[in-house]
């Protein structure tokens, strides 16, 4: 029988998995002092829960389950399999953590206090074809404060993604934008339902250049008096807060323009009082999930590795009026725990204990002293220390070759001079150093 | 729209979280002494993985999930529902940790070191009828060493039992019995082919009285016979030690049965020299799992709470076997979370800091007094304490009533004088008491 996992999943081994849960850890430690609470929700979802959030595409990577028992009962059986897919499965597994947490906060609306900070650290699912550095089942590392619009909260969130990249020692710079100064822009120029094709065409700026965006924003339907009214935004220049003075100039009649400029100006004067250790960039080509964000736009790359976003988030309205819970302002970010790992990976940054699953080897010399060994061990458990106990009287070889495939740092001997005299031989496997020490002072050996 | 969540699953609130978290991570760090290593394993397995290693009961009850894009596809529909659910889906969710983890043991065999300690902490899935305490998803706290037939090992999972259930302060019986000597007793009484028969009456003796038991053993097609001989085994009296005595004469000739007392024996001596704090009883009654185990059979029981096991598992031989990697002996343990969640709120012994997830609340005056704030809380999250400023300069009594549904011990006020004299005043939320100390003084205060 041949095993294997489904394509595009993955198994954890041991080393996988402490780097990971480093990363998560560092995550969630930030999340906590920030007094972000954890929460969970099912693995599946209603699909009445789930469509229709993620566009036409995303209905399309749900993975759906199956209803239990004769799932074709009742159903008249046609060719339209969309149609059967809906006929045969109630549930399907959750695409991201946003869509069940809004569901969460309207349901349980009476028993959470608002403004309701929560982080949420599980896998979601998605049907996309697998490749390399994308899964269909992947971790997300969410934290959303909602019940607030308090531009204090998006501040709390550049000091998250500060903490947690300073922690992990990568050097990241941090690019922001707000919905309301592109809708701004779209509305200078005259066109504001064209809004998602300006945004799409100026992020493509630095990789096509002006030319090739004016191309295609005139092939996306704007008039030639649009694009000749964008040009200004094209010539931009200087600090960002020039920028913003500039914008400013532009935005004169604009109402909301204008209003992003205010909420820009304030994030940064808060930013410029506790400052960052992360480079803080504005930049108006920033567009990502243009769908849901109503203000402040987040996107985290990384300084010295080539990769895509490490971490993104904004400001949203309206999420939980899908849910019939509208008015409820929320703004979040979300960690790439795979990237991450991949940055942490090519720069050599994880901490090199993360492989030291065991602190200490008792080799196993037979029954006899073997109970004298888990005497010591339950010692060493008790003060904490990472003890194991050979299982098997095996040859002194295979005992030490798992000691060194496990880098197992100390290696203890007990022999019948060790159970005579309450001692034990305690060998350095780094430096090949051998000492025998009473058995009292086993603990503090190793504190 | 009405949200809700599908039947038999569960949202996690923040405080169940953390008491969750608690469970969980005691038992992760106990694991962790014993230098057990974490795996994790993806939530779908194809479906050739996980059928037919459930019993057909299991087959129904594994989650299916409908192949991506056109399922129907070059697939001829009938109306037979199962033949249609396999060609419709070919991976599920998991049913358990077990299966999946001698499928990643196979599949990693090149990778892993033996004796291979491994935990992993999941959840799973089951198409079960939803009730109380039993949930369609679950977690699942499993511990295993495979490529090891040592009785140290038996001895190491009593250890961590016992370690376990003394941090969460729960006083447990954990009952014992042996595959092997069920297997003798069914061979001296001239029916080995009549095993689970046997032990299925045995475990209800207890419940129905040894009229009834016999009766039943009839009914399963014991000879009158098979049924008197069986006699000696119900009237095992005196201590563990007297039962394995007792039975030992009765096993006088039977190999199997007298090394399943030999492993007893054994076992009892190992936790002889290093007492449990649990209570440990040798149960003749015990069968769990009987398809699988070998050797020793383990079950765990809260001694003050009427509810089921809490934990358990057992010795098994040929676990890797079905996938192709045979005479590979394991011993593994599961605890039960959700059970243990229970007991825990059954006794009231979660600690009583889980519902603190804030240290210190800053209460908001304005934009001016923010920035201070933003100062100070910086300040003590470097330290590590769990602050928050209340995001909104909203009325008094709207934060200070945030403070206290959230349970929060301090909260701190900045104004005027606070900045200008650079201080800061902090009340306590249970005395009632309010002091002004200096900003340098801020952390100190509350390490």
């Amino acid at each position: 029988m041949k095993c294997s996992i489904p394509k595009g999943t993955r198994d954890f081994l041991p080393l996988e998995m402490a780097r990971r849960n480093y990363i998560f850890d560092t995550i969630r430690e930030v999340y906590k002092t920030f007094c972000f609470v954890p929460i969970e929700t099912p693995a599946m979802e209603n699909l009445s829960t789930l469509l229709g959030k993620y566009g036409e595409e995303g209905d399309k990577l749900l993975f759906k389950i199956l209803n239990s028992g004769n799932f074709m009962d009742g159903v008249s059986v046609t060719d339209d399999y969309k149609k059967m897919s809906l006929a045969f499965c109630e549930r399907g597994l959750r695409y991201d953590l946003t869509v069940p947490f809004a569901r969460f906060v309207v349901q349980h609306r009476n028993d959470i206090t608002f403004p309701f900070k929560r982080y949420q650290i599980q896998p979601v699912w998605r049907a996309d074809r697998p490749q390399k550095g994308r899964y269909r089942e992947f971790y997300q590392c969410d934290a959303d404060i909602i019940g607030s619009s308090s531009l204090l909260n998006e501040v709390e969130l550049v000091q998250i993604i500060d903490d947690v990249f300073k922690k992990l020692d990568i050097n990241v710079t941090l690019k922001i934008n707000n919905r309301k100064i592109l809708a701004g822009i779209a509305e200078m120029i005259g066109a504001p339902d064209k809004l998602v094709d300006i945004t799409v065409a100026i992020d493509k700026l630095d990789k096509i250049g002006l030319d090739n965006v004016n191309k295609e924003l005139l092939d996306r339907g704007l008039s030639e008096k649009n694009v000749a009214d964008l040009k200004p935004i094209f010539e931009l220049s200087g600090s960002d807060k020039e920028k913003l003075n500039q914008l400013e100039v532009l935005f004169q009649n604009n109402e909301i323009g204008t209003k992003g400029i205010a909420e820009m100006r304030t994030l940064f004067e808060y930013i410029d009082d506790n400052p960052t250790q992360c480079t803080i960039e504005f930049d108006l080509t920033l567009a990502r999930g243009l769908n849901y964000y109503t203000g402040a736009i987040f996107e985290v790359k990384a300084q010295d590795v080539a990769i895509g976003s490490i971490c993104g988030g904004g400001r949203y309205d309206n999420l939980t009026g899908i849910f019939g819970m509208p008015d409820v302002s929320g703004v979040g970010i979300s960690f790439g725990a795979d990237r991450i790992y991949d940055v942490l990976t090519e720069l050599n940054k994880f901490p090199s204990d993360l492989e030291q699953l065991t602190e200490v080897l008792f080799i196993n010399f037979g029954e006899k002293e073997t109970k004298y060994c888990i005497r010591c061990a339950s010692k060493m458990r008790k003060a904490g220390i990472k003890t194991e106990i050979y299982p098997e009287a095996a040859k002194m070889k295979k005992q030490m070759s798992y000691a060194d495939n496990k880098k197992i740092p100390y290696v203890v001997f007990i022999g019948e001079a060790e159970i005579e005299n309450s001692t034990v031989t305690i060998k350095n496997m780094a430096t090949g150093m051998q000492e025998t020490i009473s058995f009292d002072n086993l603990v503090e050996y190793f504190k």
